[in-house]
């Protein structure tokens, strides 16, 4: 397994995305192409001496910023980590790239150079999420943030496959983000979804409400990027909300700091279920390549993680189900 | 004041309705008109005699169930506990109303009868939340789910003049919910809306993202009704799941069993900050009157505070504000 790490990309780059690298090599035995500017990569890889020979730079001259406008950015540089990446993924050279830098650019690298699948007209990006139950798949969290009902189709037909390919799940559940259950209610856009969801050969279950997202009462969970978007961050925030304000509680009084000193296991674990760096990256789906999104704060464990979903994608040849899928609901 | 309860309105309804009444009734020396089946009504009422002689009852003969259609309902049963509430504060009988009700269908009645203030076209939901600094508002959250960009700079007017008027915060500061902070990102609503905010003289800091909701970075949070319901319920589900998630934990071993024993207190504290019925109802700004929503699940504690915020918005004339706010805006 081949992959390509868009070094540059993050908040934390080059210094997390080159030690998850060694880390993934070493863990995962997989090559990995450490794409960036050459100096500052051999700099950080020098940290690990020796570290494992399946580890080589590629030289990226320039690199996109996090705030950068997307699609202008990935047009003028053209040696920008990320293109790097998506070259390295079209010549063949690698089965797969991860990246933690500007999600706009990276989605519009993707999608410009690679294209999308036969029969899918706009990529999504997707990320699995744990819920009461286990963990469910959310599509699209913000590549398309002014969809199509086709797209929201494709979306439910990929989730569908990555959930049965690739999280094992034998009988993948899909519904249709709503403001309320009945067919009547929504928008115009999720009403027509709603038929061609309906009428497709999906085990699709109907609307659900924001309140259904984290209970698990489906598996696949569609919607149009602007929502998606705001529910990600939503729901990162709340975490962080709720813990800071626990916290704050906890430490006014001497019973409750001695009560919190003895339930920090029992945070911790809720804590490692809850965290994005040990889920490992978001596939963007649709897109004729492998190619994982990461959180822009990602640390190393993050890194490693969506190195390790991206060697998944390829080996369970999501993209040639997703294909299948397409062309049977058509025929 | 005189408020009209919608005492059919909300799962737990009579029950629920009736002793927040009473308690209101009460605490606050309002005149409380329960709108509702008299029979049932009374034989909730006989349980706390002697009542206040403040709360009657007004006979409806019929109810809009929760999952029943708002538009279709509010037509056809003419004398349902809503539409009489609604006429009550159209006949001037009563200063405001609450309902716990099918919120759809309480929207359609005060918009249909009622009409919405001179210089708004759309009323929207509104609802205080709690953040790590105090509180914000944000509107709306499922009145309007495809609204103009004039109807979001309606809802940051109302917001404003809700702050300043019955929060009493002084330097207001605005902010639009968007996928990205840059004037470039988002849809063509939201672009629009941009422009609109900025050349307007509200206090505008720009867009704001789903990450920022719960950081009080902005007083007031503008969004479209299709995400803002999305949030608002996606955030209750989250603060549940941790909940649920958290207790799972401390049950899992002797000394988390104990160290939960002891954070009690903050964890009550914690969960009393978070509260929907501690905050009491959701205004419905734009509309010619005063009619607060509450949660369908509400308990008395949370229709008694909804009571109490329909009473400061009357004394603290936020209709009249909000009519001379847009005209400022227009001359």
């Amino acid at each position: 397994m081949r992959i390509a790490l868009d070094a540059m990309g993050g908040d934390n780059a080059p210094r997390e995305t080159v030690k998850g690298a060694v880390e993934a090599a070493g863990v995962l035995g997989f090559e990995i192409f450490l794409v960036g500017e050459k100096y500052s990569l051999e700099r950080e890889l020098d940290k690990y001496k020796p570290f494992p020979g399946s580890v080589r730079i590629v030289q990226a001259t320039e690199k996109i910023g996090m705030d950068e406008p997307a699609a202008s950015s990935v047009r003028k540089k053209k040696d920008s980590s990320i293109n790097v990446c998506v070259n390295l993924v079209k010549e063949k050279k690698v089965d797969a790239l991860v990246t933690a830098g500007n999600t706009g650019a990276a989605v519009c690298a993707a999608t410009l150079r690679l294209r999308t699948l036969e029969g899918i007209e706009r990529p999504g990006i997707s990320i699995v999420i744990p819920t009461l139950t286990g963990v469910s798949f959310l599509i699209d969290v913000g590549a398309n943030i002014t969809p199509k009902p086709e797209h929201l189709l494709h979306y439910a037909i990929m989730g569908d496959v990555y959930m049965r390919y690739v999280l094992n799940k034998k009988e993948v559940k899909i519904g249709l983000l709503n403001v309320g259950e009945e067919e009547i209610k929504g928008t115009a856009l999720i009403k027509e979804s709603h038929r061609l969801l309906d009428s497709s050969s999906l085990n699709f279950i109907g609307n659900i409400e924001g309140r259904d997202i984290f209970t698990g009462k489906c598996d696949v969970i569609v919607c149009d990027g602007f929502s998606g978007n705001i529910i990600l961050k939503v729901s990162e925030s709340i975490a962080d909300t709720l813990g800071t304000l626990f916290k704050r509680e906890m430490n006014k009084g001497l019973l409750t700091k001695i009560g919190g000193f003895l339930s920090m296991t029992a945070l911790h674990n809720l804590k490692k279920k809850i965290d994005y760096t040990e889920i490992g990256g978001a596939p963007l789906l649709g897109i004729d390549g492998v190619c994982i999104m990461c959180h822009g704060r990602s640390t190393a464990k993050a890194i490693r993680n969506a190195i390790r979903v991206a060697g998944e994608f390829s080996v369970h040849q999501v993209n040639k189900h997703i294909t299948d899928q397409v062309k049977n609901l058509v025929s």
